[in-house]
């Protein structure tokens, strides 16, 4: 066998679907989780169980790590120690960029190599290509265990900061939590009017659908920092906002998230960019404090 | 010339492209606008013009008005007043659900037909299939005049409530504000962690089209108040929100909307429904208020 073998820490649910794919496609697989009685089933599948999570890292070059959360990290990596020296950590737990930085910044002190990442799948469907995991991290180590890892898989690798995978998973799921939410705004409107959000929706699908054909362009524009007017300027939205609050308020719902685009709108053109287009709202959402950062990126 | 004579009252930039096409089309067309100095074009084209709009509601048995808002229909449509009897008026101006409905009683009280509606398109657009347009009002006076509508774009009837045109409008513009707000305040995020927004842009698409995609059934859940999990249950959204909190805040952001969430998945946790999925979130959108109205349904 050729393969590389892999050392897996946590098997929950997600760090047991790792560990079974990894053993389908040949890896020698040694596993090893906090309380006992998990495993089983990786063991008569050949993987070999650990006694402790020192001598499971010691058995691979490369180590997975999937448990629930950095806390937990944090505890399990402790009990490694310098057993992780010259070997490639792989942290699959979800956490926040923040954490993810301090973890690599401890296995460099410890003398591993760290890749971050996230999966964005239900366990069920790791080993398939709809198992979407996003890594960041030296690319170096993301390149020499690539065949590892796209066993898992489809990957992507965002760049050399470690903090981005944690990032962009965040920031992807706050878009889903907001953009839903928008639509669950929506819903409420009509069905709070007494009209029918079946129907309604037949509408909604195509309206969201605007967003995310624009969505490059508007990154764009971010970047650039230049807001062109598009379909209508802020001073045209401003009064289809107001009208929307005034909806919103005879309906009886709560009108504090569009007084607060109001709000924005309104401050926007105050500075003088009444002229522009939509997307200018991001100046509004970042603060002195992000601009600062934005120059120096954060650590 | 079998076409049915039309009359439209307010030569803005949509009632001239309204004025335009109807004439390509072989209308006998009346107009009036009021100020001057507007429609010569119109007229150049074939249209009369007329020196009132009492006189120019009297040319033609159905009447489209588009003018800035509904303060400006009232005062058109106060100086046409009984001349409009026995006619139909097809009101094109962008307005609230109330303000179609008092115009809509206004219309009865005079003897008259009225359909309301919405343009979603630029006046270019108007006569070609990518001008939609939104009405609603009696059934039997949309299909009395389809076919001249058809003429102006791809037409929707949505129901016998006059209301229904401008209450889509508004929701569908409200869908559009707060979806893109929640995509730039994900780009936010990103730019204030000091990461790419356009590499970023390529997988945020792909985000907002799974609340599209799933629309239709989300809608569903909503009418039949019959929240399943389906991919995490509430217990599990809300860390996730928390985090993103965290991240928020780091990055110098204003936490108001993620906190605002958080309190929401807490507020429907404590309500016994932590297992039930993120769809049943709308129940704490809507207050005592617009319940009752959903009963029954608000004039
Ligand atoms: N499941 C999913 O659908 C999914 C999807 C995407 C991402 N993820 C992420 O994958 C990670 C793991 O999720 P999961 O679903 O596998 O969770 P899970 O089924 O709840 O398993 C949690 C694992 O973490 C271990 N653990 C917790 N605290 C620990 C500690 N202090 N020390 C050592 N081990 C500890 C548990 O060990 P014990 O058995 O000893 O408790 C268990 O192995 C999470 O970060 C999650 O966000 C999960
Ligand atoms: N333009 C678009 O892209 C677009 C797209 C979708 C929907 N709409 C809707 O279409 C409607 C008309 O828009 P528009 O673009 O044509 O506006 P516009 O170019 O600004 O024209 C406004 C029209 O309203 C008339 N008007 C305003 N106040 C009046 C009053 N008190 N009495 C009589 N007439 C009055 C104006 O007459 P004067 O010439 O005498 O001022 C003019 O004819 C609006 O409700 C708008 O929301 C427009």
């Amino acid at each position: 066998m050729n393969e590389t073998p892999v050392t897996v820490l946590g098997l929950g649910a997600m760090g047991t679907a790792l560990a079974r794919v990894l053993l389908d496609h040949g890896h020698p697989v040694t596993v090893w989780n906090r309380s006992p009685g998990k495993g089983d089933d990786l063991v008569e599948r050949g993987a070999r169980r650990a006694a402790t999570a020192a001598q499971a890292v010691t058995a691979s070059p490369l180590t997975v790590v999937c448990v629930t959360d950095y806390p937990a990290v944090r505890k399990v990596l402790g009990a490694v120690g310098d057993a992780v020296a010259g070997r490639t950590l792989v942290n699959l737990t979800t956490g926040t960029p923040a954490q993810a930085r301090d973890t690599a910044a401890w296995a460099g002190e410890h003398g591993a190599r760290y890749l971050d990442g996230v999966v964005q799948a239900s366990p069920e469907l790791v080993g398939t290509p709809d198992a979407v995991f996003l890594h960041s991290g030296p690319r170096q180590a993301f390149e020499t265990h690539r065949t590892v890892l796209d066993h898992l898989g489809t990957v992507h690798h965002l760049g050399d900061d470690p903090g981005l995978a944690c990032l962009y998973d965040l920031a992807l799921l706050g878009l889903w939590y907001e953009a839903e939410t928008a639509y669950l705004n929506a819903l409420a409107t009509v069905r709070a009017s007494g009209a029918d959000v079946e129907a309604f929706a037949a509408f909604a699908g195509g309206q969201i659908g605007h967003v995310a054909q624009a969505a490059p362009d508007t990154a764009r524009q971010v970047k650039e920092r230049r807001y062109p007017v598009g379909p209508a300027p802020l001073t045209v939205h401003l009064p289809v906002v107001g009208r929307l609050r005034d909806l919103r308020a005879a309906t009886g719902m709560d009108t504090e998230p569009v007084d607060r685009l109001h709000a924005m709108i309104e401050r926007r053109i105050a500075r003088g960019h009444g002229a522009e287009g939509f997307t200018g709202l991001i100046e509004e959402l970042t603060g002195q404090e992000a601009e600062r950062r934005n120059v120096a990126p954060a650590r």
